[in-house]
C-alpha cells in the first residue's frame, strides 16, 4: 500500500498546496486505487501522476465541505469521458448522493460506467477478503468522519522445501497442512502444520482522518496503525483558533498519535497562511511528542511497510 | 476593455489548456471583472493572474456542460472565505440555480456577499448607462448562449481650449454646448456645438460564444463586433465529428466572423488532441477565410482597442 497526497492544503487552494485528496495506492494488493477526499481540480493534479482515473475503484469523502468535495463532479465525468467503464462506488455522507446527482444532472453528465453512492455513518463502510474499511464520527463542524483501512491477515505460506526434506511427498496434504490442519502419514508420522508453515503476515493498517479536534474516535480509528494521516491546520500557538474552527494543532495531532500507539504520523491539510519556512517549526512542535512524523506536500509518495 | 483568458481547453481539462473561462476586465471602464463562464480549477488558474476574485462582479455561464460550471462552487466560496463582500450575480441557462444552491447547500458554504442567481434565456441580460449585455440562443447539445457585450457610445469631451480662443468664457453654457445645445452668448454670437465638442466615441463591441455549431444566431449576436471570441473544438478535415458533437471547426468559425464583418476574431475552446504544433496549421485553416485571426492559450490577453 502506498499514499498518494494529491491535495495537502486546508479550505482554499493556493500555489502550493490543492485542497485534499490523498489516493490509497493498492495496486500490487489488488490491482486498484481508492481515493480520500476529492476538493476541486483533484483531476487536475492526477494529470500530474501516473494515477489513471480508470483505475480509481472507490471514493471516500470523509465531510462534505467544499475542499473535499467540489473535485468529484469533474473527476466522475472525465473518468468516463477518457474510457473509464468498470465501476465505482463514492461513499460519503449524507448529502453527498444530492451533490453528485444535481452535478451530474444538470450538466447533462452521462456516465459510460456504474456510479455507487453510498451514503453511510460510523461503522463497517467496506469489507472483503483482503481488507475491512471503518469508519468513525469526528468532531468537526459538519459531521466528518475518519476511515481506518486494516488490511486482513494474510495466512503463512507453505514451507514446500522443508517439507520435501523430511520425505513428506506432495498431494491434497499439503494444502490441509497450509491451513493448519493437523495430518497423519501412511507412514504413521503425525505432521505439526505450524512446523511446515510460516508466521501469518499481519495486514498494514492505515488510518485517514477528516477535519477534526482531537477527539476519541481519532484515537480509537488510529490504534495501533502503520501510518495515521491527522489533520494540523495550525501551529501548535494557534490552539484557541483551532478550537473555534473545530481543527487540530499540530502538537495534538502528535498527541492523538502517541495515544493510539500508532508507528508513524503524517500532518496534512495545513493552512496556507504557513510557507515552506515554516514547516521546520510546524514539525518541530509535533516531534516534541511523537516520531517519527512527516508533514506532506502535493505529490508526496508514502510507503506503509 | 481587455479579454484574460483563464481557459482554452475543450471538455476535460489538460495540461496545456484548462476548461474553460474568460475574463472580461473592465478596470478602467467600470472597475470591476466579469466571467463568461467558469470551468472546474478557474480560481486556480486565477491565482497565477492579478485577478482579485473580490473584485468579479458578475458571472456569465454559457451552458451547464461541467466543463463551463464545475467550478463555480469553488470560486464563490473563496470569494466569500477571501474577504469579498461586494454582491455577485450569475447569469445562466435554467438549472444554474439548482447546481449553485445544491452545492453550497450541502457543503454548508455560507457568503458573506449577496449572491444573486438570474436563469435567463435569449434577449437583454444586462443594461446600465455603460454597457448593453445581450444573449441568444446557439446550436449546441443542451441549451446553450452566445454573449454580446455592446459598449455604449462615449458622449464628446468638450474642446475647452478652443472655447476660450474663441473668447467663450467658462459658466453653465459650456455644460450645454456639451450636452449639444444651440446658445447664444450676450454678445449676441450664435454658438454651434458640434465645433466645440469632440466627435462622440463609438463603445466597443466584444462577442464570446458558447459552444456552438455554425448557425445564425452566432452572426447576429456578432455583428460588427471589435473582436469575436467563438470556439473551434476541431480541425477543418474533422467537420462531421464537430457536426455530430454539436461543436465548429476552425474554418467553420472563420466563416462565422466573415459573414458578421467583426473586426477580428479569437478561436478557443480547442480540443486537447491538438498539440502546439498543430496550432499552425489550425490557424492557418481560419486565416484562409477571415483575418486577422489568433488561437487563444491559458492566460492570453486582447487589448479591445
Ligand atoms: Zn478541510
Ligand atoms: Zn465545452
Amino acid at each position: 500500500m502506498e499514499l498518494l497526497f494529491l491535495g495537502t492544503g486546508a479550505g482554499v487552494p493556493g500555489k502550493m498546496r490543492n485542497v485534499t485528496s490523498i489516493a490509497l495506492k493498492m495496486l500490487n494488493e489488488r490491482g486498484t486505487v481508492w481515493l480520500i477526499d476529492c476538493g476541486e481540480a483533484t483531476q487536475h493534479q492526477i494529470l500530474h501522476t501516473s494515477l489513471k482515473p480508470r483505475r480509481i475503484e472507490k471514493i471516500f469523502i470523509t465531510h462534505l465541505h467544499g475542499d473535499h468535495i467540489f473535485g468529484l463532479p469533474g473527476l466522475l465525468g472525465s473518468r468516463s469521458f477518457q474510457g473509464g467503464i468498470e465501476p465505482l462506488t463514492v461513499y460519503g455522507p449524507a448529502g453527498i448522493r444530492a451533490f453528485i446527482e444535481t452535478a451530474l444532472h444538470v450538466s447533462n453528465t452521462h456516465l459510460q460506467y456504474p456510479l455507487y453512492i453510498e451514503e453511510i455513518e460510523e461503522g463497517t463502510v467496506f469489507e472483503d477478503d483482503g481488507i475491512i474499511v471503518t469508519a468513525g464520527k469526528l468532531d468537526h463542524g459538519i459531521y466528518s468522519l475518519g476511515y481506518r483501512f486494516a488490511e486482513k491477515e494474510k495466512p503463512g505460506e507453505l514451507l514446500v522445501d522443508l517439507l520435501r526434506e523430511d520425505n513428506i511427498p506432495p498431494g491434497p496434504i499439503y494444502k490441509q497442512i497450509k491451513e493448519g490442519k493437523q495430518v497423519t502419514l501412511t507412514d504413521g508420522r503425525k505432521i505439526d502444520p505450524d512446523k511446515y508453515t510460516s508466521d501469518p503476515q499481519p495486514g498494514k493498517i492505515v488510518t485517514v482522518l477528516g477535519d477534526t479536534r482531537p477527539c476519541d474516535m481519532a484515537v480509537q480509528l488510529s490504534l495501533g496503525a502503520d501510518l495515521l494521516v491527522h489533520e494540523a491546520t495550525f501551529n501548535a500557538e494557534n490552539k484557541k483558533m483551532a478550537h473555534d474552527y473545530y481543527h487540530s494543532t499540530t502538537s495534538q495531532a502528535a498527541g492523538m498519535a502517541m495515544r493510539a500507539g500508532v508507528k508513524s504520523l503524517c500532518l496534512t491539510h495545513i493552512s496556507s497562511r504557513y510557507t515552506r519556512e515554516d514547516e521546520r517549526q510546524l514539525l518541530n512542535e509535533a516531534k516534541e511528542l511523537f516520531q517519527p512524523v512527516i508533514i506532506a506536500r502535493d505529490f508526496l509518495e508514502v510507503l506503509i511497510n
